[in-house]
């Protein structure tokens, strides 16, 4: 687990400790110069501007890497692109994103003390394509790039007039579309006819499934912006000179504003961390990806430096990547995520839970049938012989279990050493319960992006501080159900400290600016304490009109202190007016509101 | 490699060889009962005609096979159901239908000496499942059991009337249908919401992409009716009363036939074979299934006895299966096909050729790389090390290849023991050239269904012999390209002997009742002679009106002698008139047409 200091310490650790490993019975190399554990990319037939493919270069540097055990990757500064033709490829189920068989231009499966630098590099990558994937990797860093894309998975039209017919957009040649038997699509244009992994025929498609407005001059989510559901496509008419005029029932759109067609897919997230450990992400702007930026699975030791999640500068573009800026699923040890900013994506900037799977069968005393229910889960192991598991809505217990046999993506049956306690019945949900990551989330700006900041679901512990929300929804949510996400969550120990909790809530996605809840029935709320001990403390919270600050129910352990609280007229009143902490259906709660 | 003998001489050597085996240093067993080496699946939970899933007890069934080594698996009669929720599941790359992580009910990989003995049970499928699925078997045998799906992976409607607003159609009962944004959707009905592996979010969707018109009175596909493609969707109005009034330029259609909305996919053929060897299907009745019925791929020795691809009896439907009956790539030992029925398929009887890769980049005077060209061959091995090669359209050679690096499923790099002749050029294709099956198809009907009969493309000696043809496109097509298939052909000896052609032709699918070309443009044809040595001898030809018999260019080598020609006026004329033989660009022709 890595150690908690200040950034440079960390740096100097590390470097530290690769000059030792590396150097100590050679003359030390100076710093910045090249040996032979060093490979520049260039060496294997990459060149920055020339849009060559420089997938075919990565994979021979990464081949010669694994049989000299080089420790170093580098770019030169510049500009290489990435095309899926040439790239491995690997039947992938990511957590919370889509599995499938994917194209990866960096598959650094099995590596083992690499660091990878851009130095400055920016990648662009073409098509369907996953830049970054660590399975079962140790102690690698990846710094100083950026990740883009030639088209983007969503399409951004602007909002030119609404009336009664419909609402009239324009697209920039950066979103070609065409209209086809009445329905709006989205194309790679014709001048890109890259035919890739989830491609059927021969053209390259860019499938939507829902529609949100942004504020252009915001930067940000229209004021109280919904999402609309576009899953059979929406009716369209071409009007000529790149305008479309949709017609959608009861959808609205201020002139100005930039409607989003957000994709149907989480086929191509940026940077997999998958049974990974001790990995570094410093210094990396995500400006687009298909899916999440960083979303680690059953890895511990996790550090994001200056990581920026932010739409390209100069492309006009109001989104940046497609779904969460970061996931972390099953993971442990620490997670530290530092000096980053994660905003215009479209979804939340961050989600740490575990995974439940629901008992679909009693097979016996000490065996079961275990399900995983959403379909984005399906494929994780999300249980692992030896683990201890917990039970949810039976009564808690643990227990080891033995073996487990995976019938296929969907189900498994577990066999446990000793017989399992009657209480235990169809449709309660089981989840591991050894692993859990600490936390800490400092310096970071998060906001302008669709939903939510922070879900925090881990039962070690947790520091939120020093951090600048500015979120649509709630910036930190304490969750957990098992209805439609079965997402395992329940804190024990968390400290939101020296935050700025500014405007939050502008948008639809949640209650208060910190909500505590769990997907626990008003019915049963009596009997359950899922989430306990957050402590709330020093924080500043701006609020327009009647903002709501914290909601819970079912927490053991809340202490709200010494914040201050200022009231702004940057967004208009809801017109509601509703208290300003909502608590209910908890102990130990200390209010201090002034 | 099987002998070429009558059907009980077959089956009674197959039966001796089982009996030695398995009993000669016990007393012999009687024949029909039940030894510790048959297993009755009922003992492993299935249950005939109670509907519940038979995968779980098939699976328990093929486990305790691997263990005891048992070589009989029966089924009392009746019937069983199967559905994808608890079956295994595997990526597959089956060539010519769609790649996929596929749920498979019976996985018979790696099983050798197996029978799987349905005694006439009815096997009854449910969304998206593999019933067979033979990799790296070895001597087993298919026999006595239908295969059905609950419901159908393509749509039926009657066609009530046609007027310029469109054409009226109406479902039945079995073809639950929904109207979205304008658009046509089947649907599974609100009683089946299975969720399988090709479903995204909870909706089990019937994906269509083309129409045809068939006949129901004659069972076949309607005079002269087209394919028409609909990757966009059909747009449509629901008037009620099952019945929706289609809109689509140009389509006609006559009230009383039945237009067929034929799936997008090829995603469940009912058996595959993937280097397998010594393979006998006996007695099966394959009545749908959403693929091809048999696709063998890189195996020997197969022998389809009784085998009907056909509507299921009473069900209504004018359509079998949805893709062709059968199909064989890069197979080669025996191939024999006897007292078979293929009818009312929605492709080809069958098709057997080898598969051609691009060369795509000149590595070294000793590499290439090459590429997989049609969607549906991508992950196809379609050169193992150590295979002879042949390159086309650069002088034809032979030479062994020493490494094949597969780089993704489109792409592998091929290093060869030497040089590369200089004349090989980029869009040259190569193909194994060391297997190809001999082949005998006999005493089978085959007709009826869109397109045609059987696609011939193997090498090694070929006859075709007293079977009766009703084929709406060729009965016989001799072809091979690298323009759109890339299927490798080039029959050397092909006997063609006492069938029946009865007023083949009736559609659009070829230009006569046998046609011999390839895809070679008319200004090279006189350089090529790709296909060689056919023989037409003893068979009746009946054709109505102005019907072609044989249509061929690039051929050293074709006799057609000895047959009879009769006039029908079982369909109206045509209105062209057409010589009967249509011959160019070919040597040694002895044409006796009277």
């Amino acid at each position: 687990m890595k150690p908690h200091l200040p950034q440079w310490t960390w740096q100097l650790c590390l470097g530290l400790a690769l000059v030792s490993l590396l150097f100590l019975p050679a003359a030390p190399a100076r710093a910045g110069t090249r040996s032979d554990k060093t490979l520049d990319v260039t060496a294997f037939g990459a060149k920055a501007g020339d849009r060559s493919d420089t997938t075919p270069a990565v994979l021979a540097a990464l081949t010669r890497c694994r049989a000299t055990h080089a420790t170093k990757i580098i770019f030169p500064p510049g500009r290489y692109d990435f095309w899926p033709d040439r790239a491995t490829e690997q039947y992938c189920f990511i957590s919370n994103n889509d599995e499938g068989l994917k194209r990866i231009a960096f598959p650094l499966d099995g590596l083992e003390n690499l660091e990878i630098d851009g130095q400055g590099a920016q990648f662009v990558f073409h098509g369907w394509i996953i830049p970054f994937f660590l399975d079962h990797a140790r102690h690698v860093s990846l710094k100083n790039f950026s990740v883009d894309w030639g088209r983007t998975f969503d399409s951004e039209g602007q909002v030119i007039s609404t009336n009664a017919d419909g609402i009239t957009l324009e697209f920039s040649e950066a979103c070609p579309y065409d209209i086809r038997n009445g329905l709006l699509v989205f194309t790679a244009g014709s001048k890109n006819p890259e035919q890739t992994t989830t491609v059927r025929g021969t053209e390259l498609l860019y499938p939507y499934g829902s529609l949100l407005e942004f504020n252009p001059q915001k930067m940000e989510t229209a004021y109280m912006a919904k999402d609309y559901w576009a899953k059979n496509g929406i009716m369209a008419s071409d009007l000529g000179h790149r305008q479309v005029r949709i017609s959608v029932p009861h959808l609205t759109a201020t002139p100005g504003n930039v409607l989003v067609f957000g994709p149907s897919h989480r086929d191509c997230p940026a940077i997999v961390l998958s049974d990974s450990a001790g990995i570094d992400v410093t210094g990396v702007n995500l400006y687009h990806c298909g899916g999440m930026g960083v979303i680690a699975q059953r890895s511990r030791d996790i550090h994001l430096d200056r990581v920026q999640v932010t739409p390209a500068p100069g492309s006009g573009r109001v989104v940046s990547i497609t779904a969460d800026a970061t996931h972390f699923a099953n993971c442990s040890g620490r997670i530290l995520i530092e000096n980053c900013r994660f905003e215009n994506q479209l979804d939340d900037a961050s989600n740490i839970h575990g995974i439940y799977g629901q008992v679909t069968r009693l097979l016996g005393p000490d065996e079961i049938e275990v399900k995983l229910k959403h379909p984005q889960q399906f494929g994780f192991d999300f249980i692992v012989p030896g683990e201890h598991l917990e039970f949810a809505d039976a009564a808690s217990m643990v227990t080891y279990h033995q073996a487990v046999e995976r019938l296929n993506k969907e189900y498994s049956r577990v066999r446990f050493k000793s017989d399992l306690p009657q209480q235990i019945k169809l449709g309660d949900v089981v989840a591991d319960t050894d692993h859990y990551p600490e936390v800490t989330v400092r310096n970071c700006y998060i906001g302008s992006n669709r939903a939510r900041g922070l879900l925090l679901g881990s039962r070690a512990k947790i520091v939120i501080e020093n951090n600048h929300f500015h979120t649509p929804g709630c910036a930190l949510l304490f969750e957990g159900e098992a209805k439609y996400w079965f997402e395992q969550s329940g804190v024990r120990d968390v400290l939101i400290r020296g935050n700025l909790f500014d405007n939050c809530n502008f948008g639809v996605w949640g209650p208060a600016t910190i909500a505590v809840g769990a997907g626990i029935e008003p019915a049963r709320r009596a009997e359950s304490r899922y989430n306990r001990n957050i402590v709330i403390e020093d924080n500043v919270f701006r609020t327009f009109a009647a903002g709501r600050i914290v909601s819970a129910y079912c927490v053991d352990g809340l202490t709200v202190r010494n914040n201050r609280f200022e009231r702004t007229s940057d967004y208009p009143a809801t017109g509601q007016t509703v208290p300003r902490f909502d608590i209910t259906d908890s102990d130990h709660v200390r209010l201090d509101t002034n």
